[in-house]
């Protein structure tokens, strides 16, 4: 098998994953949005009218839709992969849709006589740019290994969660439970802080040195502190936390599982959602908690 | 001021504090707890009947006892610090009992002719006996800079949140929200993995180096994997994180600040009390949500 690859869906993640792929070798795209074609034409990507004639010839089809919808779209639409790719590519899926959709699609896929590897990314979109994403694959040896030098290009860890499709949901969904739950923290302890009257910045600081440290304290604690809300700066947006923590709440109800902070959590995002900040950046969450956006500064 | 120091309350935080301190000096202590001194006697604290008799002569009187209750108790019983205190000593608060129990002990401490010092410590019985905690201060630099030595002897950080007493809990509390969110975060990230098939060692390892890390997965997680409600192995005991989360609420409560996944995790934590585990590692929690213990060797 060859090493051509083509990127369907050009949106947050793959349009900064198909430019990154872009500087080492041709890469075909399509996206149904006009903005995004016009951006990755300028990254180099060569954009194609449909999935269908983007994927034509090509070894590797990275999909990188938004949400199961998109992803059954890209895939099954009369002008989608299923239609114009070659049989024997294999169909690489980079979207977080859960363990259920991606086994029921990878069986819908087989069926059509291509591959399909479950391999859902972290990182965000500077990430993605870079190469430098984390890969959660879910799949045989047998599907992973060849895999393994495109993968490699997108993510500097690979992270084999299982031999089955869905196994690399399953890690990502565990990966969003705990990356939700931390922000929605990070949020209540900032909020705390600066109306008890401390200096949050100050509070991060010290906390990130012991027991109360998280990723997401150092990375959106700052951010919540001196840029919530600004549309400007969004890295992940609340919307993909809704539905990552609605994955999350999917995957615990079907093992009959308890999982109370990421359901407050989950809550979080939805409110922030249903009060208008959707496509802002998931730092603010901490603007329902902490509503006067000057009070650091009083 | 001297340097001679005296440690009421000889508990799981208090004698290894003690002992510590003997190591470099010679230490009063007093506990109501006959095998508390009994074991203090071992390490060579001098071990006296009565909190008053303990602190008599001390310049820094180390107050380490469990909650609101005991602390009052051990200042302020007939035989308590207050009544064998030499005026112009400072008696130095290192229980968490939350902001507005510590600003009014303050005062009234001070108008018994002593100084207070708001300085409630994080990390555990171990970094204890090594001198190696976190302190979270509050107090005027006045206050404040006399203590250095023997904050430095007790703790090798030493945060000063502010200038007030009970800032140093303030920010002790919002340590501990964070804290004990990240515990029963790792306690369902872990259940949810066990419970979809995933081998949990692993996924903690792979989690732990991307957006999804806190200090707590990477310490209480391999706890939760391998060791769940060993009671021979506690090192940080439920009931503390029952009596914590009540502060983050109490302090929430009185600040108007929502915080919807402290409110779930400290249910999580009064569940695990409930149902008989509070004197086990605080890890335990895991079993509320995975009770079967061996899943993971299935």
């Amino acid at each position: 098998m060859g090493n051509s690859a083509a990127v369907v869906g050009l949106g947050a993640m793959g349009l900064p994953m198909a430019a990154h792929l872009a500087e080492s070798g041709p890469v075909r795209g399509s996206d149904p949005v006009e903005e995004r074609r016009r951006l990755a034409h300028r990254e180099g990507v060569l954009v194609q009218a449909t999935p269908s004639d983007a994927v034509e010839g090509a070894d590797w089809i990275i999909v990188a839709a938004r949400d199961a919808t998109q992803v059954h779209e890209a895939l099954f639409a009369p002008t989608g992969i299923a239609a114009g790719a070659t049989p024997g590519a294999t169909v690489v899926l980079t979207s977080t849709i859960g363990p259920a959709e991606s086994a029921a699609l990878s069986l819908k896929v087989q069926s059509r006589g291509l591959h399909f590897l479950d391999a859902p990314v972290s990182g965000g979109p500077a990430r993605a740019r870079n190469g430098d994403l984390i890969a959660f694959v879910g799949g045989s040896s047998r599907l992973a290994l060849p895999a393994s030098e495109l993968l490699s290009k997108l993510a500097s860890i690979v992270h084999v969660a299982g031999p089955e499709a869905g196994d690399g949901q399953t890690l990502k969904v565990i990966n969003q439970l705990l990356a939700g739950a931390h922000i929605a923290a990070a949020a209540e302890a900032i909020t705390l802080a600066r109306t008890a009257g401390l200096e949050p910045a100050r509070v991060i600081q010290a906390l990130q040195a012991g027991a109360a440290s998280s990723f997401m304290l150092g990375d959106r604690g700052p951010r919540m502190v001196t840029a919530h809300g600004d549309r400007a700066k969004v890295r992940s947006r609340v919307d993909i936390f809704v539905k990552d923590m609605g994955l999350v709440a999917e995957l615990a109800r079907q093992l009959h599982v308890a999982t109370p902070v990421a359901a407050a959590a989950a809550q979080l995002f939805q409110l922030a959602e249903t009060a208008g900040l959707g496509a802002y950046d998931d730092s603010s969450v901490v603007t329902l908690l902490s509503p006067v956006a000057s009070r650091e500064s009083v």
